[in-house]
């Protein structure tokens, strides 16, 4: 079935066995409480307990850690300032390799210094995303470190997919399977490894309406450009990489949009009964269970929660801020 | 060494049997980071995961489950209204009995929500201590309920000392262990659980230097009363209760206080690292390795995170709310 995909469930058991040891196997949580508010029974899969606060910490180390010594040696490189620059860095620190990660000269501080305490070297540019492809080429030609794509290098989408081999292992047969769609990297990693693990799972994407390409390309069989996102799920700004397409386009069984009013409320009922700190591209798939978009009535439904990585001054549900 | 004492550690090796099934086995977290930034090896025992959101459902269900048949049936009251009133309600339902709630009839709407939803009965009083505690005792009088002590009732000490075994077992050798004190049942559990465990361990209670009436009795050798309470912990508003102070009084090895800028400073750091939900309470334990008031430098010390029940609509951090 995924034979002439990008990757297939082989990629991902060897990510598996690769990273084994350098990223956290997290936790599975339940809540009887919530299972009653949202009609099914859901396991959350924890990836804002994963290393850098959020699920890129798979991929990146796969991607670092299956490359040959010369290679590796030579360094890794990304123009990526968010969570996948944090990881990226990690990764090569775990290596002993040098990171560059290109950014704008306007990024946020809190962002540099993550890089920088992670041990990854920041080169400035100027915030436009030529002189971010400029800048990160020019590395890759002075140095002859490697590009990691944050969500379409298959060693990325691989390494993603462990996420959703750990909860299918920790929370047995499931009928369905959530995740969000940004660039695409975690939702395809995790339809490979969930199509082969349990194969009449139901694999279900979901989207913020207000950065809704993915759905969009999905629909229209072939990769379309949305309107400019705009949603608070910051992690899901991305536009669909191409192996992305052709992996949900293969593997999926339904794709659904929600309002970022359902984001918001879904955000807060995690933090309220589960008892922990996830970011609003986490909350989607709650999301999407909120608003009654999937029918999973009873079911046993798995979920991956992204990442916990938030501004805490500053959160959704306070108008006053 | 605790032969003496008001409970001993059979009392909460019973315990665990009797609430194995009803309560959670809460996870323990570690974070290298918050490991580098605190300067010692930390176990954290999420109590804020524990059913109701605070480890009151183990005293409150020890308790409960412990009568016998025919007391039970009468069933059971307190004049608390914070999570021991929602952890009795919760306990009483799991045997099928009435748990009767006596509230204030000024207390917050979701005090009363939570206890409802849980099954519980409020009888509302007027906003004094002496008309609650008729209220209560009215109650007992009537029905022939039993009144179970939110923290001083020997039973409920025992039940609140299951989470310092689990922590022990899950965590290994540990050099030390920490907790908030307020009634002091928690506190009074996990020294004689851990005393015995690991007999060589520091035991080392924490309180609000603003509500700090347990040190002062510790320091003085007897009960005394300190100023009112003015902490955001707003947990440990309460008086050390006279079974507490035995036990305290006996098996500490040291007690420390700690301002109300680093619990609020030990709050933020859980949440952004741990990326978890706690109350300002369950921060004091690490509120003291933030201002160095405990030497504990590269050691193995365990941290009892109390509860994640909050207002997050303002959080103590946000100046602007």
């Amino acid at each position: 079935m995924t034979a002439d995909l990008p990757i297939s469930f082989a990629d991902v058991a060897e990510a598996a066995i690769r990273i084994e040891g350098h990223v956290h196997h997290t936790p599975v949580l339940r809540s009887r409480r919530l299972d009653d508010i949202l009609g099914a029974r859901l396991a959350f899969k924890c990836e804002n307990f994963q290393r850098i606060g959020a699920f890129k910490a798979r991929g990146a180390h796969n991607a670092v850690l299956a490359l040959d010594a010369a290679a590796a040696a030579r360094g890794v490189v990304t123009h990526s300032s968010g969570n996948h620059a944090a990881a990226l860095s990690l990764a090569a620190a775990t290596r002993g390799v040098p990171a560059y990660i290109v950014m704008p000269e306007n990024a946020p501080r809190a962002k540099v210094d993550s890089v920088l305490r992670l041990g990854g070297q920041v080169e400035f540019c100027a915030p436009t995303i030529a002189a971010r492809e400029a800048a990160a080429a020019a590395i890759v030609a002075a140095r002859g470190a490697t590009l990691v794509h944050p969500y379409d290098d298959p060693m990325v989408i691989a390494g993603q997919g462990t996420a959703a081999m750990e909860l299918l292992d920790a929370a047995g047969p499931l009928d369905a399977i959530l995740a969000p769609v940004g660039g695409g990297g975690l939702m395809s990693g995790t339809a490979v490894a969930a199509r082969t693990l349990q194969p009449s799972i139901r694999i279900i994407a979901t989207e913020p309406a207000q950065a809704d390409d993915a759905w969009r390309s999905w629909k229209a069989g072939e990769r379309v450009a949305g309107d400019p996102p705009d949603t608070i799920a910051d992690g899901l700004r991305t536009t669909l990489g191409a192996n992305g397409f052709l992996i949900l386009s293969a593997l999926l069984d339904d794709f659904v949009t929600v309002s970022e009013a359902a984001i918001v409320e879904a955000m807060r009922l995690v933090w309220e009964v589960l008892k922990i700190v996830i970011e609003p591209s986490s909350a989607v798939p709650v999301a999407a269970l909120i608003e009654g978009k999937v029918d999973v009535k009873g079911a046993e439904v798995g979920v991956i929660l992204t990442g916990g990585n938030v501004d805490l001054d500053r959160l959704p549900w306070q108008k006053g801020l």
